[in-house]
């Protein structure tokens, strides 16, 4: 969580006279996002996030993110919507960096939600999916299963230093879920966030307000958003999994979409994709972060804790469905 | 620049709870302030900034500049006043630290403030010490000359690495500032900011509309505060000084109140004063930062570029008085 780039009075000023907001009032870098700058900005108008897309972000992928944004927002989902300026542009350059002003959205993001917000959190994964059903761009999933041997290969030592024994079932998880032929099943697919964490997730009070930070949003099995979103919301600190937020989670879902019997029958198959594909990422960046970077790596012990639940799990109930 | 304590909504609510704002509606750390944590806020009722004092924060100095910013805003002077929970304490404790609320100020930091900037600020400077006039508090400025051979002492060396031949002039500054007794001067006092960067100042457009920062405030020569602006407004980025900007400050300020004799005497040696306490804290700084701290030191040669300009200047009309 960090400001990378700065943006100074004038060249706001100057970037903001392409716009129809107002002049600035405040302007605020502010530490949210991991790898884009974000700025609260308000203006004469109203509050606004200014966004500057860093080095990470594939400018090539930034109009489909927007164009996801745009579409959720039209359809009154609540996510930051993204501001063109008076020539109708959305995505804009400052400080060299690809640059887009959001609207604002009100609420918090829990720190350990509880069972009202899974539940909320739940019926507004699936509100997403219903609003996204006519969105017509695609965009694979750069992190789906295709990805992970790769993000694997060259990691067993390290994972092992982590936690002994570990490079050989993580081994297996890879084994199994080839075994399963991920793309060949047969369940509903739709653009879906693929990171719903709880930091990308606001609520006032149990309601959910917004989610934020669609920067991974592509196009894959809708379930697998669910399933992301249980590893995310349903497990307590120290990993062990809380059966009434997954239940709450998937009653949630169920409540405006019920399940298809084969996103039932591949839940468990799902959520441990879903660990992996974070255990892995986790792992990556365990590695290849600098010790002096601003963001500092998450564990990935915590992933790998809930593989061992998924490993276990026999059916979609084992998550409270 | 960064946030260094977390909070989280929990907490927060509880927190908000013992005071009459209504409930949090958004809540984002920012990154302002290099010394403490602070956060974005918005009740039911408004917008606020949270401050948790991190650790080089002497507690025992807190209820000091919370009583300045107090006396400021009930004079009308623009800067975060200070909330009081529902008992009347404004000094908390939240996530371990002390913790205070305080109001929301409009406005931008200029990046490269222009002479109508400076002029506003300098009328603002006047204005901060004439609603300090009645305020009965007094606080020692701990970085004041008796501070400064201390700061310099074992540094010679870093500061010849820096610059050769650089340690003789500082080691000659302090001698003659020493030779001049500054505390015996005949200068008015009062209560000052200390610190009036660009960066702990608001503007709407070329209107002042607030002082933020208030963490080195103390009992001082009035002039110094103004000194310590000269060198932190009216330098450009190759540490040029800029005359118009050096005299918009000045008639900014006398458009409140006219420097006495002495003051305008003891000009340049209050300037070079100010740059050597900011020389010398940013030495100290620089050598004693880790490589992977958040927040990047500043270097110490912008202010030995400036310390030579106040050896040259010859009086008050050298920065435009």
């Amino acid at each position: 969580m960090a400001v990378y780039t700065s943006v100074s009075d004038d060249k706001l000023a100057a970037f903001l006279s392409d716009y129809s907001l107002g002049k600035a009032r405040a302007f605020k870098g502010i530490a949210e996002g991991v790898e884009n700058s974000n700025y609260y900005l308000e203006t004469e108008t109203g509050r606004y996030i200014l966004t500057l897309f860093e080095r990470r972000a594939d400018p090539k992928d930034l109009p489909y993110f927007m164009a996801v944004k745009q579409h959720l927002a039209e359809k009154a989902f609540p996510c930051p919507a993204p501001i063109a300026d008076r020539e109708g542009n959305v995505l804009r350059e400052l400080e060299g960096r690809p640059a887009v002003i959001v609207s604002f959205l009100d609420g918090l993001s829990p720190a350990r939600p509880n069972p009202a917000q899974c539940r909320s959190m739940g019926e507004n994964l699936a509100l997403m999916h219903a609003a996204l059903g006519d969105f017509e761009q695609t965009r694979p999933n750069a992190l789906g299963p295709a990805s992970w041997p790769k993000l694997w290969h060259g990691r067993e030592e390290t994972a092992e230093g982590l936690q002994p024994g570990l490079a050989a079932l993580v081994t297996e998880d890879l084994a199994e879920i080839g075994r399963a032929k991920p793309h060949s099943l047969d369940l509903p697919r739709g653009t879906i966030h693929a990171d719903l964490f709880p930091d990308n997730a606001f609520f006032i009070g149990d309601d959910f307000s917004g989610a934020i930070d669609f920067y991974f949003a592509c196009t894959d099995a809708l379930a697998y958003d669910l399933a992301v979103c249980l590893n995310a919301w349903a497990f307590e600190e120290g990993s062990e999994f809380n059966y009434s937020k997954g239940a709450a989670l998937i009653a949630g879902y169920e409540s405006v979409r019920a399940l298809e019997p084969a996103e039932r029958e591949f839940l468990p198959l799902l959520c441990r994709g879903a660990a992996l594909r974070f255990f892995l990422t986790r792992l990556v960046d365990w590695t290849d972060t600098p010790a002096d970077a601003l963001v500092k790596p998450k564990n990935p012990l915590d992933y790998s804790a809930r593989l061992a639940f998924h490993r276990k799990a026999v059916s979609a109930a084992s998550y409270g469905a």
